[in-house]
């Protein structure tokens, strides 16, 4: 699943460079469609009157247009999700579908003018999705949920660790900081594109679907399928966005409006129980896999239903009675270490599942040689894909160059981390970033996230507590995820290219853009909302942006070990960690057919922190594609993915009118309160009523 | 349309006895296909095969088993309506549906266990219709939402005419005058039968309505559709129930919860611009033509939005500032008078012009010689109609037992009315239950509650106001709406009867026994809700009740005149009495397919006192069906009927656990609030948070 979000993605396999739980059905479709397209059904076929452009014609103008406008778009909504939960669902769809009907559009209103010069073509369409999904890529692995975030004075204060180093942001070190260590993935793996696609043949299941999906989207069939999914997206992105502004208007003050509405009673609200309107949550919990809602559901009873309030009740034995109940000393702390503790369980048992998958792969693949006949779809994709050659110099220089200027610039921005850190990290880097995009091409999987953290807890350690390894650990580990990231996401892209008959050459120039486009784009919808929201990162608040207290803590665990973790928490980690792992293990050893019945324990950890509101809508959102199956599978097949998409695109996209209403001070009117009958009698007393 | 509930319902002329705003096209089509039936389609071939009947055969205990249930059911959900707006819809449909649901259900069980003695037919269904329709028009014209709870105690003191006399309610005295008012209007128009049936033949477009619905219903094709219907009514209704359910838990207090929520902001809120979640009502809209949902609205905003926030600003000028807001000498006395007027203006306009079509018709039948030839419908329904016969003397003589019964009991219930006010009302009754039933079939046009309002005035000022005129013309009111609302219902159930080949003995057993009911259901129903809602009649409450005060002001403008009314407001009055006959003149002078867009003054009246809320559910739930339309008008027509039934069903009787809860003074656990932001920040202060 190409995922590469956060902490989080994972454990959402198929959120991330994908459409999301409909993934499972269609990774195996697709794999067999593969085996049996050369006797029975060939796609190529089927487009064999069309030309295919020439790769600098696939770059034109009109895409980079409309690519810029999705990529504001989808910034907003990925800084939205990482800022409120760091659950980020794939938008592969939306973005695919909503390119398609910007450029429809357009080519359709030059048509009529008459001075139209070129038809949409699929590679046209291509260029845009995998620029839009580079430039929304930086959102995510630019870590303004989570590193970025956690190195911040507002986490540092909240964590109370000021002592430990922290950094103001600004802008502009920001857009520096991307810029210096985007570029590095793609140059590293596109001299081995060759060998994943044409010679390993790998799956890349996320790239596979959304090459189907641009494919399907170019015949007639598909265009008219495609308009009417625009149009679904359409309506439920309106009711979305005018849901979240009429919500907008009852959220005078803090627990106000719908948010903070105790759907299952008070007792219930306390402990985050309570279905909060969101549209957006509910619109992801229709994209991710079943299996993920209830992963996320059960991780909220077990943490917030059970474990809190029986350590709540220790409260003055286990820690003390007197502590704001935001110190990590307190409850706060168990909650936080917890989920690291999760986490990283199941990060270390997926990284040497991947890591050997990767292994055993390469070790079989250069044993096998490829004997079978090629089909024509093949034999037409493997000539084009060869013809745009990208030179090894080219991409080995633009490596080391960028390393250099990077090398140079870094500790200038972090003073903590040192040139010899970020040389370390570039000397291994290509190799870790071949290993991601090899393992995400296998499983679908990408581990950027554990590169991250393990990227944070060496070099933190080789800094040193005293020498801000804290700060060190958490730039390294921002490092360490750009270049696996966007190698991964590149390889997917190519293998979409490939698929579609895209050019190597304009996928690359279209991902270098998109990365650009992205440097600028995140940081400065990252700043709107960090300007607007005071409480951005606050616990309880509606941008606590969880991971970012998670990474920051797991940054001072690398460096400070675990001295300051209150009493049984250490204990309890162990037995996560533990439970993270053997969990894992029974999904992988017994039958895929009851596999699939055992949860995630990734996408259990995030409502450790968060408690399980969002989780009881993205379960919602499950239950109504349900129900929508059972009654007609098709059309829920069909439109599924536009509702979801609609719902998410609309509620992210209010994000921005919101966040500059919040900036220019204009408050909501007014303020729907929820009070218990007895608090309800002493307000009426004392209003008067 | 036979409609004979309210004030209110002289304008919904589509609303009661008939299945709302369909009615209008079913109304046009078949007349239609009343004229071509002999040549093209005959009704009763397609149930050649099947057996009628005899009428005591068409008299199941199962019939009257399910009779009951839905009676209870229909009460509670009319004597919802009454006692909050006084708007109530028709609930033949829901009444139709469900009695072949549960027939059906129970004959399916007896059949699988093979002791079923006889199969369910229309002629069994049009009597459960007829004896569901009985009992539940108790409900109305009991007056529980507008005579009799205008005497109470409770509306005296609100209206601050205590002193005109008042009757404390009693659940003995009510059953009491039910049953010896409730069936004179059967008698009266048995003899009558044969003339306005056969000889006349008048349309009564509902009492066809649902003759045509109940036939459908029997055939292969509409018992498929039947089931459907009754899925979708069944889901709605549980919707709508849960839905009421919901809320309630967040409305301890006063302003609390859902019905309090200033969708519009907090200013349109206080003039009652805002939408209350209410089901019922979006229901109610879907069943109601869309013009009535338009008068509703309109005179919301005539009202609430134009004229009371003008006449407030003269506030110490037209009235006394320092009176209280429930004053009828102040804004409180602009508003109930001036719906009178209106009321009152319409009201007399269509009694004149149905009067006058009812003495042309008459005119016209005499003399024009049946000459047409029947066609085999109308052969075999004549046969079968005149089959069974009511003796004559069966009802003269019943009609004068009843009448004497009467005459000695009512004046030992009210003091106020003599003997000789019943004698000279039971004189006259006959003739004006006669002009209410041929009225009806030829326009379906119940005029009842104008009946009802010349008693208040004609006997009221006849007793004075020193002998308690008031109570006297409220109690006459009641005995004469009851007699000329039953009258018309019976007729309609004849027209059923003819139409669907069910005796009229089984019609007028069947009415008898569901007017029986209705006499013990409808005050004991009233009851539950009088005792669980001390708010009940108090304007702005839940169950406002609003003609409650209107009729006993109605009662007391007959009684004393005009002198108590505020300064300018006689003026108003006189305007609006005027401008609800012009409307009414140019309507009736247009050409019809402007006319349809002319508002009804009856319906615009009820905002006046209530605001125009529920007229915003209404819109919401004509909205949607218009939508619904437009998207897919053959599903809308067959499914819009059984979702605003749901609708309402669900809520209505959502209305039976909810009183029995504050019986049983269960409060609700929460408050859900809405503050403006500053006084919201106050409480925060307050609570200290």
């Amino acid at each position: 699943m190409a995922q590469d979000h956060d902490e989080v993605e994972n454990g959402f396999n198929s959120s991330r460079n994908d459409d999301g739980h409909h993934h499972h059905d269609k990774k195996d479709k697709n794999e067999g469609e593969g085996g049996k397209e050369a006797e029975e059904f060939s796609v190529e076929r089927a487009f064999d009157g069309k030309e295919v452009p020439s790769w600098r014609k696939q770059l034109t103008i009109r895409a980079f247009v409309v690519s810029f406008v999705l990529s504001v778009l989808f910034t907003f909504i990925v800084m939205k999700l990482n800022l409120t939960t760091g659950i980020i669902p794939s938008l592969n769809v939306s973005a695919g579908l909503l390119g398609f009907f910007f450029v429809k559009t357009w080519t359709k209103f030059l048509e009529n003018s008459r001075i139209l010069r070129q038809p949409f073509t699929r590679q046209e369409n291509t260029v845009i999705q995998t620029c839009v999904v580079a430039s929304s890529g930086i959102a995510f692995s630019g870590g303004f949920g989570s590193y970025l975030l956690g190195m911040s004075d507002r986490i540092a204060i909240q964590s109370e660790d000021t002592n430990l180093g922290y950094k103001n942001l600004s802008l502009t070190w920001i857009i520096g900081f991307l810029f210096v260590v985007s570029f590095l993935g793609l140059f590293s793996v596109v001299p081995l594109r060759k060998i994943m696609i044409i010679d390993f043949k790998l799956t890349y299941p996320s790239g596979t679907a959304t090459a189907y999906l641009i494919n399907s989207f170019h015949t007639t069939a598909g265009a008219k399928l495609a308009k009417k999914q625009v149009r679904t997206l359409g309506k439920f992105f309106s009711f979305s966005f005018l849901w979240g502004f009429f919500q907008w208007f009852f959220t005078a003050g803090d627990n106000c409006g719908f948010v903070s509405f105790p759907t299952f009673g008070l007792k219930a609200y306390e402990y985050r129980f309570y279905f909060d309107f969101s549209a957006i949550y509910v619109g992801v919990g229709m994209i991710c896999p079943y299996i993920i809602n209830i992963s996320v559901l059960l991780g909220g009873i077990l943490s917030w239903g059970l474990m809190w309030p029986l350590i709540e009740k220790r409260k003055g034995d286990w820690y003390s009675a007197d502590l704001s109940p935001t110190s990590l000393q307190g409850l706060q702390g168990y909650k936080v270490f917890i989920s690291i503790a999760l986490i990283l369980g199941d990060g270390l048992y997926n990284f040497c599942k991947v890591l050997s998958r990767t292994l055993v792969g390469l070790f079989y693949q250069n044993s096998s040689p490829e004997t079978a006949k090629l089909s024509y779809d093949d034999q037409r994709r493997t000539r084009l894909f060869l013809k745009d050659q990208i030179p090894t110099w080219f991409a080995i220089s633009g490596y080391v160059a960028i390393a250099i200027v990077s090398i140079i610039v870094l500790p200038h921005i972090f003073h903590q981390l040192k040139w010899y850190h970020v040389l370390v990290i570039y000397l291994f880097a290509p190799t870790l970033a071949f290993c991601n995009a090899y393992g995400c091409g296998l499983t679908d999987w990408s581990l950027a996230s554990t590169y991250g953290k393990l990227a944070i807890f060496t070099i933190g350690a080789w800094a040193g507590s005293s020498h801000g390894g804290v700060l060190a650990g958490l730039a390294a580990c921002g490092v360490m995820m750009n270049i696996v990231s966007t190698a991964s996401d590149l390889t997917q892209d190519f293998k979409t290219g490939y698929l579609t008959l895209a050019s190597p050459r304009s996928m690359f120039v279209s991902q270098v853009i998109g990365t650009a486009i992205g440097c600028i784009v995140s940081p400065c919808v990252f700043w709107l909302f960090y300007k607007a929201f005071d409480d951005l990162g606050v616990p309880g608040s509606e941008y606590a942006a969880p991971f970012a207290m998670v990474y920051r803590n797991m940054a001072k665990l690398g460096v400070e070990g675990f001295s300051a973790l209150p009493k049984n928490c250490l204990l309890l980690c162990y037995v996560l960690f533990g439970a993270a792992i053997v969990i894992n293990l029974i999904r992988d050893s017994i039958r895929k057919e009851w596999a699939r019945f055992i949860p995630l324990p990734m996408a259990m950890a995030i409502p450790f922190y968060l408690g399980p509101y969002f989780a009881i809508d993205m379960c919602v959102g499950s239950l109504l594609l349900f129900i929508w199956e059972k009654i007609d599978k098709a059309k829920a097949d069909a439109f599924g993915p536009a509702v979801a998409s609609g719902l998410i695109c609309g509620d992210g996209i209010w994000s921005l009118p919101s966040s500059i209403l919040a900036l220019a001070k204009v408050q909501p009117p007014m303020c729907m309160k929820f009070l218990s009958r007895r608090t309800n009698a002493r307000v009426d007393k004392f209003l008067g009523f």
